[in-house]
């Protein structure tokens, strides 16, 4: 399958990052050290934080980042130069990367991840960082959505089926991170370690005969484990009458039976009906489950219906990260052989902040997230005593004193530094471990408060200085 | 990069489909004889047509998906049972797979593609096929609806930062078959021999000390191939002024220089702007290239306000497939054993139709797209006079005489037959010689007429039997 391979990795790239780097190296300028900054500009799904995911998936991949022969025949033949193909035969990225780690919350603007090298290595991987970080940090926050609508009760991931081609692997990976309790993907179980899970198709149920005899040979098999699908001709007169027929069976030997599932129909109407159901026949332990295109609002409404739903299968909404289907993340030069770049852009919110940065959160009094702070890396944290609001910077607040945290890591020092390559379970545990430090607030689906970023004083009038001496030349 | 394998391809597949497998396997029900149909219930985008896709990318996988040791070791872990794995062990698929081909035009309910083979062999392929063919099909109609906007212009794919991960290999590819004339992805353009392309980004500007001294360094390495993006500082002040310094430069050494490139602001004023400047100098052959946030309906409207911008690229909102984001492919049994099966559920647009099935088209006496008939596989399409909307069967359409056409062909028996492997490029040429025969009224975006398809009488009296016999039970 053709679809992904770590052989010639150094071609997961835009053309013309290879172009430039070719440009750089003619130039003369192939060891102009530089800084880039990934971050994005407005949290996905209107909400009012983002999950930050797929940093080990990107630092491994980094490190197989290679050209070897069959790459660079072909890059030959798309008219590249002998001597810049030389260089990249030896090509393997040695610079630093510090980021947040992996199942952090995130918010516009912050410099999550910052690179420093040589302007080759730091240009050739920006096509692959944005595509991984994007991707797995969308998902990853729509998971942690669908959790908080699900509250106490959980939900798998099924969407393999209706996922980006083999960006699905990915997905279940970043479900997970984000708070899936399992996914249907057995090959990104296998892949990252996943618990994984399913249940019955309808195709079971049409093979045999009769839905009775389909609903008593898969519990023949599989015993407590039973899940049955219970739409697949009538989901109370058939479905539901059949699972009970099958659950008192397997209750005769002493075997409770797990659950059914509703796949289509109204699930608030259907789930109250069979739970009654259930409980007449004395089977309250009979978990119900339910599927069929859900997301936070629907299961929001299931749950103010009291639905007795007791877990969701989710596909095509979790793992196509609907309606957004993308975060914006960018990757943006801020510093050039020592001198700070920006760039202005003819959009405002384009522009960008020169110079390297590193990320601060403040906690406030009850040990909550209060505001995040961008310094400069050269800055003494304590001697900030205001972070302002960038755009108007007559808004500031007061951080002097305020139990503090730095967020940024160095994790990649010319060689991967193992000890940041959590298993997505435990980004989860992190991710939860954070979620409760936010305000509720910032949690809300609908018109969330805006989390606070502010900037240093010293970055600020970087940035001003820089941006009139740009606009003046 | 663990994102995708071919190794463990046979763990490419939801949970359930190896716990039925093991069901069937004990049920002693594995050499059960069944046919699947793959179809999608509503075009994507609101729009009138679906491309399809994937075709060759998902026989490709079907030849390498295999349990190796690995594999069996994993579902060992997982609680499969040691006879299960050891059959598992020789899985090879050994069915038939009937298909329209890849390119062709396909509308809702359709059997797009039939699988023939033991119920143990055709479902453990249901999500490697839904995965691959749902994917591409979606990309490769945004992309035709893309290219219906741009009509004799051309637009380049720039997704890949916005992927879905190893995904975007994939969309690239997609992306050619459905319209776009090159990609930025380099990686796929070497493994699916696809054209790429691209121009500078704004790291370069920034990483010089001023815009014309990164504008001339990039022409002097570049010559003609240079596109230069203007719109790191100031889009008609800096980058255009600049641009034509440097277009004009190159001119006395008799080099025309290809082009610049927007990515912010108002596309249609600026490209209006930065033209009159270019012809002003002389430089009418410098071409204008935009990007942004494109769609199908910003390029619509750019081209009413005769914005002179001559190609545009789409990053986003064709990578990701906007807004829809997934097609809604589906993969039912149609019959096991001989025997016809449907599904029912609570949703009537979820009953499936029974039986193996041939998918024909009927052509107008202009020779266009007329009408599309489904016939079960055993019938003389000669004999089929009328065929009848199958919600409402006193509507129908007589197609007798007309000139037909049948679309579904055998391109797996028992291995795959290369000869229905096209690239990327030769599916686009069959595709708009296709789309040359659907009348204009299906094409349009918005409220498209309904292209109409049709079920044979014997179908259509095969479904509402086999329905009034289940529901009678």
């Amino acid at each position: 399958m053709t679809t992904s391979s770590s052989d010639n990795l150094g071609l997961y790239t835009d053309y013309y990052e290879l172009s430039m780097a070719q440009g750089y190296f003619l130039a003369d300028k192939k060891d102009d050290q530089t800084v880039f900054d990934y971050f994005f500009r407005t949290n996905p799904f209107g909400g009012g934080f983002t999950v930050f995911a797929g940093l080990s998936d990107l630092l491994n991949a980094i490190t197989e980042f290679k050209y070897p022969p069959e790459s660079l025949h072909y890059l030959s033949k798309l008219g590249f130069q002998d001597d810049f193909l030389s260089y990249l035969s030896e090509f393997n990225f040695k610079g630093s990367i510090f980021s947040v780690r992996e199942g952090e919350l995130v918010f516009p603007n912050e410099p999550i991840l910052r690179v420093e090298g040589s302007i080759i290595e730091a240009q050739l991987i920006e096509t692959l960082l944005l595509n991984i970080l994007n991707f797995q940090s969308l998902i990853a926050t729509k998971a942690l959505r669908l959790k908080m609508a699900c509250r106490e009760k959980t939900f798998a991931d099924f969407g393999l089926r209706r996922a980006h081609g083999a960006g699905g692997i990915q997905a279940s990976k970043a479900a997970i991170t984000g708070g899936a309790s399992s996914t249907s993907n057995v090959l990104a179980g296998y892949l990252y370690d996943l618990p994984v899970s399913g249940t019955m198709a309808h195709s079971w149920v049409q093979s045999f005969e009769t839905e009775l005899t389909a609903f008593r040979e898969y519990a023949r098999i599989n015993h407590a484990n039973t899940i049955l699908l219970v739409d697949t001709y009538d989901t109370l007169k058939s479905g539901v009458s059949n699972a009970i027929v099958v659950a008192k069976e397997l209750a005769a030997s002493g075997i409770k039976m797990s659950g059914i599932r509703l796949d289509s129909g109204d699930l608030a109407y259907l789930s109250k009906k069979a739970r009654k159901m259930l409980d007449d026949e004395g089977l309250n332990y009979v978990r119900i489950f339910a599927s069929n295109q859900l997301n936070e609002y629907v299961i929001s409404s299931l749950q103010e219906q009291y639905a007795p739903i007791d877990g969701f299968g989710i596909g095509t909404e979790l793992i196509t990260g609907k309606p957004d289907g993308a975060l914006d993340g960018v990757y943006k030069l801020a510093l050039c052989n020592d001198l700070p770049r920006m760039k202005i852009s003819e959009n405002i919110e384009k522009m960008t902040f020169p110079g390297p940065k590193t990320l601060y959160r403040f906690y406030d009094a009850e040990g909550n997230f209060f505001r995040d702070g961008i310094l400069l890396t050269n800055e003494d944290p304590e001697n900030c005593e205001y972070i302002y609001n960038s755009a108007y910077p007559d808004k500031w607040t007061r951080v002097a004193g305020l139990k503090k945290e730095c967020l940024s890591t160095k994790v990649f020092d010319q060689v991967l530094t193992n000890s940041f390559m959590p298993s997505a379970i435990e980004c989860n545990e992190y991710l939860m471990s954070r979620v409760a430090l936010l305000p509720s607030e910032h949690k809300r689906f609908i018109m969330p408060h805006i989390y606070k970023v502010g900037v240093s004083k010293n970055l600020l009038n970087l940035r001003d200085n820089l941006k009139n001496k740009i606009s003046n030349e």
